[in-house]
């Protein structure tokens, strides 16, 4: 399977390019060989922010080198089941895949710090510890156990809460509700009572309609409009505590990766910083006027109850240390992200919060 | 000038390897010429974030075209009188500056927006707003005619507010009192009763100390720590509201930009989103244990008291207008900015603001 991975990044036409150049210039031929990749993208095709952001990715790496690395972007349905992108990469089914990390937490928990944790790291603190704490550098050693490499290529930013059918203004409205989450949010609700639910981003809608789920957490207000939730639940809640600042990974084959020249691997380093400030910026421009319109539609928004918050936050700590003891890996990398955590919100309550606060004064005031 | 930057941004050997190479392979010929840019950076070598900014952008640049476009990056004093960058690059006598955009405000206010306006947008807002706004398409026709094209590479997130010699609990505190600032926050100050000063970043410290200055505002406990100004103030206050999300840019002469291969623009541009998150992210890594170390020895935080907030913030509204009023271009991107801050103050107060006051409270209870 890697042997064939090997060739197949090479590609027949690219590699007899590459030996005719060979003759003339080698310094340059070595260097530019035609490379064709394939990319999963873990999304659906009308998500124009997080599936998009796989396009702002490729599109630059196909600049930055002439279009001799080429990357094909796929929805998920047009080579892979549902959710299988992580063994297609570390198969060499395909070369990579632009996705959430923690779809994979059920393989191994450890998966969920590629995207965040819940009560974790909001958007900026996660590109810190990533590029700049020991995030990647831990990271890398635990992916390449699934024969993968990984760089950050996308954040949503803090997620919702969720849509809820009916208003929840307690910890004791929350059980027994059954809640379509992923990842290790869906533990901690199951810990304080609610009944979490997988289904398919493309299946919220229908269950929801029905009434066989009673709330369902997805992105924001931008995607969740596109899937059209607002029509079949009312209340909005917020924040989404257990995706407080969403990274989406670039995960690639490693035998695909060792195949590179440099100057391909830094173009991928470039073009997923490129994706990561851009998916960004979308979603932070195209989340606003959403919102308003949902409101303008009817849509009520509710902050989740202080007891509600704390509970969740009481269960993540122990799911956490349940975890902890149990996988040494998990642990090791909690402790430096949660070491970060705790200085970032020393630091963030300065000058971010305090500016922040005093214009959000002002916005309410009708002074913006 | 221009004639002469033009080929010299393609280089004698470069351009003879050009026209050798195309007799053999001319589509690898044409678009991988040898290039050799100046870059100067804006700020001292000695701060490795912002100074260090400019050093991620070239190697990204250089290693994803194999070391063909290689651009060499200057301290301000290598090359140039201080603070000349602007007209160095308008007239092709370098080819790129890395640096913040709103130094050059005296000659036209409508600087002051690549970098970011008091009471303005935070770090993501001015990211979202650059590259998904309209930020980056108007401010490109506005640097056109300083024969500039730009692009965000770097940002240092809200800033602090100044080292003050005494402590300061009211607007009337700030009268007569004289502090190192750059940029329309000096304007405001004035506007307030303070007297503004401007010194280079090399002299504040000398200043401070002999009290020929009362504050000083710089960048943040990092770079701040580095220029040693803890040792000559005691009082260190936040919020920096005139600096809630400085952008740096990459300025870069029409005429060199012209002349690239398309691969070299689009390398120019992930290189620089790649600086632009690196350069955060890595004051976000270093801010917080330096503020720990900084209270440690003796430095005392304080917010700016409410009043000199709301005094600044009416002085910067009233500000804008009579700049407004004379400026069009000025006051076309105002519009767009502060429709921007709008809404974004409205969507961040949702998730974004709720998560992390929660996060902050258990950071204040000592539960993280």
């Amino acid at each position: 399977m890697q042997r064939r991975s090997f060739i197949r990044t090479l590609g027949v036409a690219g590699a007899g390019a590459t030996a005719s150049l060979a003759l003339q210039s080698p310094a340059i031929a070595q260097t530019r060989p035609k490379v064709n990749w394939r990319l999963v993208s873990g999304f659906p095709k009308q998500l124009d922010t997080i599936f998009g952001a796989a396009h702002v990715f490729a599109d630059s790496v196909r600049e930055v080198t002439d279009g001799q690395f080429d990357i094909k972007v796929h929805a998920p349905g047009e080579i892979l089941e549902s959710l299988g992108e992580l063994d297609a990469v570390q198969n060499g089914l395909i070369d990579m895949a632009h996705t959430a990390s923690y779809y994979f937490v059920d393989k191994d928990p450890t998966f969920a710090f590629g995207t965040g944790l819940p009560f974790g790291l909001n958007q900026r603190m996660t590109n810190a510890w990533l590029y700049e704490g020991d995030g990647m550098r831990l990271l890398e050693a635990f992916y390449s156990d699934y024969n993968i490499i990984s760089f950050p290529a996308g954040n949503t930013g803090a997620q919702m809460g969720g849509w809820f059918r009916k208003e929840i203004n307690s910890l004791e409205d929350m059980q027994g509700l059954k809640i379509r989450i992923s990842g290790l949010g869906a533990q901690i609700l199951k810990k304080i009572g609610a009944v979490p639910q997988f289904l398919a981003g493309g299946d919220i809608y229908e269950a929801l309609k029905e009434g066989t789920i009673d709330a369902a957490e997805f992105v924001g207000p931008y995607d969740d409009a596109r899937l059209g939730f607002n029509k079949v639940a009312n209340y909005y809640y917020y924040p989404g505590w257990w995706e407080g600042g969403v990274a989406l990974m670039n995960m690639i084959n490693l035998q695909s990766w060792d195949a590179l020249p440099n100057a391909y691997k830094a173009a991928i380093r470039s073009a997923s910083a490129l994706a990561n400030v851009t998916m960004m910026a979308r979603y932070d421009t195209l989340n606003p006027p959403t919102l308003r319109k949902l409101v303008a539609e009817g849509t009520i928004l509710r902050p989740y109850t202080h007891d509600i918050l704390e509970a969740c936050f009481v269960a993540s700590e122990a799911i956490y240390e349940e975890i902890s003891a149990k996988n040494a890996r998990f642990k090791l990398i909690l402790d430096s992200y949660m070491e970060y955590r705790r200085e970032a919100y020393m630091w963030f309550q300065r000058s971010e919060y305090s500016q922040d606060t005093f214009l959000m004064m002002q916005r309410r005031g009708g002074r913006l």
